[in-house]
């Protein structure tokens, strides 16, 4: 049964279990009770639901059931709220019990259920330097079921020939590629958000969330999803879920009713977020300049929350925790990392290492120095107490770095240098390396339509350290620039009828052909290369744009040799690395298959890129 | 009497005392006892002393003097060398001891002296953000002294028509510019290194000390020096001395009869450093690289220190702390920090401020970000465990965020940009912030001549956090472009003869005057100004190239605006700023000495700055 079917039924249920003199008032009185179930288990014993319902404030509450106490009954401005505290002991057995409110003559309940914590080996594992994540825009990705590409319960219609329409991409679109996946050798899917985004427009996006506990429907169903999850890790793959704390759409259920006017950072006239990511950390920042950052909306149609309130603050928290507990995540991206309350953020990212240590949560921090992302990544506290507990951030200085690296006339350099910043980061390990994204113009257009050089910037970002990320389409060549309407581009041969099929060799052009094959080799490398998933980095400082670095175990050894520069090199010599070379005699180079019969010199073509596998 | 014949008659003296027999031979004997003298009331009570002469290691050493012991005796590799190990202990009263020196029949005596140690209040204080540096470089500021233009003990002769030669500035030159400082409106003097240079041909920069206890004789006595620091202290100035730790001159005396081979580091062909100054906090630098930067030469005339050494390590930083007590110096400019072995350095620093806490150092650290700034001056460990110790660091990335900001076509966004990082910083308010110095294109040069432009760079520099420093004749629009020796120009007015003297209104053009009144207006002004010395620091996101901050305490409160743009703003809102002006109603604007009777609006001409200090 279809989760969604399932509250509606739990409400039915409630409904009838209550007299007939109330029903028709009933069933106004309870429009959402959030979390809608809950599990025992959790190390956190605390789970505050949100009843909404009219008047509901009126009511007296009740329950029932072992293991659980109601603690306190919050009210707030609004009397259609109440904020329930429960205490979930321990030992607490899994079961349903009723919820009662009662009011004069008014009597009704409502049946909340708790499930069994699942064990966290079931439901994935953490997300490593091992993986290499492919983010998918789901609109635009494949169009796995066209019944769903417009519906009833949401606004803006399929519109393909709108480049900021719903394209018709879903769940079910992802679903059906996971060969592609396997052959292309990525690991990890992150997909941005899949949650409701009733928007009369401009909603594919997924970021103007409406429900926060409910699939969009053009994309599919919570159990769609769940499914997408479950059949990833059958299949050796794991799934990160954008998660976004900063704002919601402004067709979301509560915009007409509130909790309390601070449920929103409100101000007198409509003011824009400054999008100062920097100001979150600045030691001088002006109060207007932060509260433009952290209070500012992100567009009109997306109202800032305000996690200040502690109300609010909790349900996000409990929000994130509910969809990792539910479809079995490995991971979250959360969206606009600086923008909300740092300090509930830092009570969030607490909150759920609590219940699932390790659990792998990379924060977008889009600044463009390393300074200013180690705010966010930092093993100590930072110069005025706040400590994050972010343990992986977007490493938007390395991504600039690189574009900058790999672009017209650029120097490796680059890259060097901002890994070299890295003591700054409390574990840059687990940074996110990424060469592209849906916020910015295509990897293929910032290099300036270099096929080699988007080449070359793969095999850095798949063999630097971190966790690296690449975009859907940038394999095949895609190169549009923003709008981000057209950087979110369909992938030929997701929908029914595209003149060509890129998820096949036959319907690539020899050109995607040489690029998909070219990442592939390296990704189906990548997967067994412990030298990658572990390894340190030592790295040499590059002369005349030639850059190498060696990752190595105690027993594996990698060393990657990237040309950036315009001049070949038929013997160029590895003496400057014998430090690095000690011990091993040959090598084995996975982009061709050859095998290097000594390491004195090798033949180094301009902008190409070799990864040696050393052997003794 | 000057110090260094002091120290050849105290030799003589010995002579004496000793048996006509040997007298040639011990002349030969003892060639270095350093330090030459000592204190008395030290708090760490070691003294190590470098004894050179012939076959030295050969004899028997002893001394009497209550409360002094000699610990150890060590030999090294060369025995023409001891290292005595005496202890101080605390009561020891100042005065002299024989250090006798026997062998079969020989026998000799050094006469040493131990002199009380000056309070601290007597010989300055620290430097703190309430001065200003004015930064000499000492040859080419002015000749006070014509009869030490050449010297007979050194090499290289005057010759004022060589960019590149030695131009006859001397120590009495800056002497005899009291009056110009004090009219400038700098508190503070640094010089570049006034040891001796005696190498053949290019020693005026003074980084190629061939003697760490001599000043050059073509710039002056170690008497005159400490007199210039007693003179500056009497005027109410500070003095910072550049020591240089990393290398030597190869005209260093000892180059002929190194104590050990380690005594340099040593490379089978010349190797220079790779001058790669990030590669000393490089998590991921490979051991080459490392060993380019902190173990390459400078240079082939600067052979590299190898501080490893523990003899050399501890010779060095007496030396250091020997200037501190001898000339009563208030701060020191640490050349080339990350090149020396970096324990080495942090040892230094841990040692001069457990004799001189609060002691101002400031390391010359030329790395273009914050983050590798940080490296050397974080409160905490850094992430390999490594404690700088140092308490201020030459500001390089505001340096070229400056230039950026007030180049050609640039925006002030720039600097607002770095200060934004400062929480990557032990302590940010110590940073030393400058506008230009010895190595590198002038300001006016750098800002592409543009003078109204130089006029906001000064603002700014004067005005920001930290401890600002301005390079000589920058007040005069001095506009070369490197080589070195074209930066280092002569001051006009210097030396007799020159055509005009610029140290007089009527030497310097209308233009000069103008910036020259504009840069006192300010200095002077900041003298007093404790908005600035105390104050914090709140600045708002420049708008429009427009950038506005406070430095406030909770009595003063100093408003910045400095127009960037190319736009005149007749009347420029201050609404923005309201919280910072909050309680003010008046103003006084420090350039023009204009009130302002309302603090809705001001008049912002382009390129122009206003510094406001608030009244209610």
């Amino acid at each position: 049964m279809k989760f969604y079917a399932k509250r509606l039924l739990l409400l039915f249920v409630m409904v009838l279990s209550t007299s007939f003199f109330c029903l028709a008032q009933e069933k106004e009185m309870l429009t959402h009770v959030e979390p809608p179930f809950w599990w025992t288990g959790m190390t956190n014993p605390d789970l505050q639901l949100l009843i909404h319902g009219k008047n509901i404030a009126s009511f007296e509450v009740s329950l029932q059931y072992p293991g659980v106490q109601l603690k306190k009954i919050n009210k707030v401005e609004n009397a259609n709220y109440l904020f329930l505290d429960l205490s979930i002991s321990k030992n607490t057995k899994p079961g349903t019990f009723s919820i009662e409110f009662t009011k004069d003559k008014q009597r009704f309940s409502y049946t909340y259920q708790l499930k069994e914590k699942k064990k966290r080996a079931q439901v994935g594992q953490a997300i490593t330097p091992a993986d290499v994540i492919y983010l998918i825009t789901p609109d635009r990705f494949a169009n796995g079921d066209t019944t769903n590409d417009s519906t009833e319960d949401t606004q803006e219609k399929l519109n393909r020939t709108n480049d900021d329409g719903r394209h018709g991409g879903d769940i079910k679109g992802v679903m059906d590629h996971f060969g592609y996946f396997e052959e292309l050798g990525v690991t990890t899917l992150w997909l941005n958000p899949f949650l409701e985004n009733d928007q009369p427009t401009y909603s594919y996006h997924g970021y103007a969330i409406s429900d926060f506990y409910k699939t969009d429907t053009r994309l599919g169903t919570n159990d769609n999803y769940k499914n997408l999850v479950e059949t990833s890790h059958k299949k050796g793959m794991k799934v990160i879920m954008d998660q976004v704390f900063n704002h919601c759409g402004a067709g979301h259920w509560w915009m007409n009713d509130l909790p309390s006017k601070d449920w929103l950072n409100q101000w007198d006239t409509f003011t824009r977020s400054n999008f100062t990511n920097i100001a979150a950390s600045d030691p001088y920042v002006s109060s207007s300049d932060f509260d433009l950052l952290t209070k500012g909306w992100f567009d009109i149609n997306m109202p800032d929350l305000n996690l200040e309130n502690d109300f609010l603050a909790t349900y996000m928290i409990q929000n994130s925790i509910w969809w990792v507990e539910y479809s079995g995540i490995d991971g979250i991206r959360l969206d606009t990392y600086p923008y909300p309350n740092k300090h509930a953020m830092s009570r969030w990212m607490k909150a759920l290492t609590q219940e699932y240590p390790d659990f792998y949560m990379v924060a977008e921090t889009w600044a463009e120095r390393a300074s200013y992302l180690s705010y966010w990544n930092n093993d100590k506290a930072n110069k005025d107490g706040y400590v994050s507990n972010v343990n992986s951030i977007s490493d938007y200085a390395l991504y600039y770095s690189l574009i900058r690296a790999f672009g017209k006339d650029g120097n490796i350099e680059e890259v060097y240098k901002t890994l070299a910043e890295d003591f700054v980061y409390g574990n840059p390990g687990n940074n996110k390396v990424f060469n592209g994204n849906h916020d910015v113009d295509r990897l293929l257009a910032l290099l300036d339509e270099d096929v080699e050089k988007l080449k070359l910037s793969m095999v850095f970002t798949l063999t630097t350290r971190g966790i690296p990320q690449i975009y859907y389409g940038d394999e095949i060549l895609m190169k549009n620039k923003r709008p981000d309407g057209k950087v979110r581009q369909d992938f030929p041969g997701g929908w029914k009828g595209d003149s060509r099929n890129a998820f096949t060799e036959s319907g690539r052009t020899p050109k995607e052909n040489e690029v998909f094959n070219y990442i592939k080799t390296i990704l189906n490398w990548r997967k067994n290369a412990k030298s990658i998933h572990k390894g340190k980095l030592t790295h040499y400082q590059p002369v005349d744009n030639v850059y190498v670095y060696f990752r190595y175990t105690n027993v594996e050894n990698t060393m990657i040799i990237i040309n950036n520069s315009d001049k070949d090199y038929p013997t160029f010599s590895l003496e400057r690395f014998e430090k690095s070379l000690e011990g091993y005699s040959k090598g084995k180079e996975i982009l061709t298959g050859k095998s290097l019969e000594n390491l004195q010199n090798v033949n180094l073509s301009k902008h190409t890129a070799l990864i040696i596998d050393l052997s003794k």
